[in-house]
């Protein structure tokens, strides 16, 4: 059976073909729906990621392999490098990775997509999903705290959910704050650079953190200026040791994590007791759905503590093999190529 | 950059072009001196595989996640399935997957080979490894119980290591067992089938058992009428429930496992306590290289349970890519293909 390939080539193609929105609808919706079918059983099937902590004499970073099983509907495994020396030493991007989707029935490989496009659109999606939920509906005014790769997708993300008017960006370096409004032209929305991170919360209905920051060397903003109904997507904390918020904003806020145990390992909640964590996205999805109307704003400041899991890779490979069947996108390859020998590797032997 | 894919027939042509005993000998030679060159520091690169049990109602079997990285040498990462039925029903042999080779300094997916030829022989690798260490070097007997694919590369690395005269077969399936002398036609020695897994072990120097018995449908020897000298190889238990020894063998046994946590996770050692673990392969290999000599060989029966480990696929994959690389052997494909947008997943935005 041929397997499929999407390279980055091909997803930046099909975004252009399908259009940005609709890919970022699509996985916004299928994330939402996913997270209110979810049952124990079927959270069953994500374990937290494992993976290597890169020693800071090679320049640090992780390269983490995060499977997710769905049985009858295949097993997602997704390989992703966080590099922070990526563009300058590879002219690559910072996340770098590949998405496999293997038959649970066979074990074949049966596609693999580069992981680059859709681990920022998925990232963006659950950023929606979380912030549809957790921040003001009337929300105006996003601000952004590191403004790379993956803001671009965040600040997207945000524009399909709330008619933003403002967006405030910060990165350490302002050259790279400063191109983010063009990177971002699918918006209207007035961008405003500044040149400190304390400055640009100040008025702020959302917060996206989005850093590259050091292990040790966070939080990337202080307890200051915060609106007292903010609602902050915390996105980088994806590693021990890194963390981009101050522990009193996290001691008063309600935290509502992806995936409770990479949470715990690895995100903001890193740094917090197991009980100190209100509730999961997906239960938090779950019970909005259950009682059939969006939850009441009883929360004053809020906190999305996104890691990032297998099961939304799982999904936006998903959306992305859809829209690539139909636009008819994709290299095709044979790996379990025939005649397959079942009781021989070897070609000498007198029967296969 | 340019990712290599080895397919199924690929590594089965490689086979043929470098020749079945050089490719069975360098994975052999290279997994000793890897083993002996083996310090903690290194090992930890090596954690227990991580996967999917399923259940009996589809089938039963497991798919895993194996992976392996050597600092500025790469992550691999095998995904491999055993699916007891897959010859019923997909024509398939029962264990398949494949090997992917990641840049550890990149992340850049490198390299994809079929895992079903590189499993088996590093299986068999392994096993030569350990009998050479532990069974009788004059051993002339080996008994098999369970003939399928697997059995091939083990016959074929105890030919490799051995003057074996003469190999005594069992299979649930006589047929499979009857043809295990065709499928072996490398080796001049004497094959005899028999009809219950319990005379077979008679007269046996080396047990090889490689059966797909259900989970606690085990043992699948008795511990009657074997050599007070015998070396077993149990590479089939390979999931949790699975066992393909009797309990009284391996209390009596000198115990040498492949890794540790996994032989005690879903080898024949998940019934044991961990001090009942005698060595390591690895440390046992380093052991007799520090000393100069070979071990003494004081013990009686020993078992080496092989649960397959992620050290072993990293090993093979050089082999196989090395080999590959020497007779220009595989396809190429691009996965992260250029210009890769450093700041934006979006096609549309200004700057890239």
């Amino acid at each position: 059976m041929d397997a499929l390939i999407l390279s980055y080539s091909d997803t930046r193609r099909l975004v252009d073909m399908v259009g940005m929105d609709v890919i970022m609808r699509t996985c916004i919706d299928r994330l939402r729906n996913g997270f209110s079918e979810v049952s124990r059983e079927r959270w069953r099937g994500c374990p937290p990621r494992n993976g290597f902590v890169h020693d800071h004499s090679v320049g640090g970073g992780v390269i983490e392999n995060m499977p997710y099983l769905e049985v009858n509907r295949g097993m997602t495994l997704k390989t992703i490098s966080y590099k922070p020396n990526n563009n300058a030493e590879h002219r690559l991007p910072t996340v770098v990775g590949a998405i496999c989707r293997y038959s649970d029935s066979s074990g074949e490989l049966l596609a693999i997509c580069d992981a680059t496009v859709p681990t920022a659109i998925r990232t963006g999606a659950a950023t929606a999903v979380a912030s549809s939920m957790l921040a003001r509906p009337d929300s105006r005014t996003a601000a952004i705290v590191g403004a790379g790769l993956q803001a671009v997708t965040q600040i997207h993300a945000l524009c399909v959910s709330f008619a933003l008017e403002r967006i405030q960006v910060y990165d350490i370096d302002r050259k790279c704050a400063e191109s983010l409004k063009d990177r971002c032209n699918f918006t209207s929305a007035q961008f405003e650079v500044f040149d400190d991170p304390h400055g640009v919360v100040e008025g702020a209905d959302i917060l996206v953190t989005a850093t590259s920051v050091r292990p040790g060397a966070g939080p990337v903003v202080r307890d200051e200026r915060l609106s007292s109904h903010l609602h902050i997507n915390s996105i980088g904390s994806d590693e021990p040791g890194k963390t981009e918020l101050p522990l009193s904003v996290l001691n008063r806020a309600y935290i509502c994590v992806d995936h409770l145990d990479q949470a715990l390992n690895e995100g903001e909640c890193q740094v917090l007791e197991r009980d100190a964590i209100n509730v999961t996205l997906p239960d938090l999805v779950g019970i909005a759905r259950s009682t059939g109307q969006p939850l009441p704003q009883v929360h004053d400041l809020t906190v999305f503590d996104s890691t990032g899991f297998a099961f939304e890779d799982h999904v936006a490979l998903d959306v992305f093999l859809d829209f690539a069947a139909e636009a008819g996108l994709g290299g095709k390859f044979s790996i379990l190529d025939g005649p397959v020998g079942l009781h021989s590797p070897y070609s000498t032997s007198a029967t296969n």
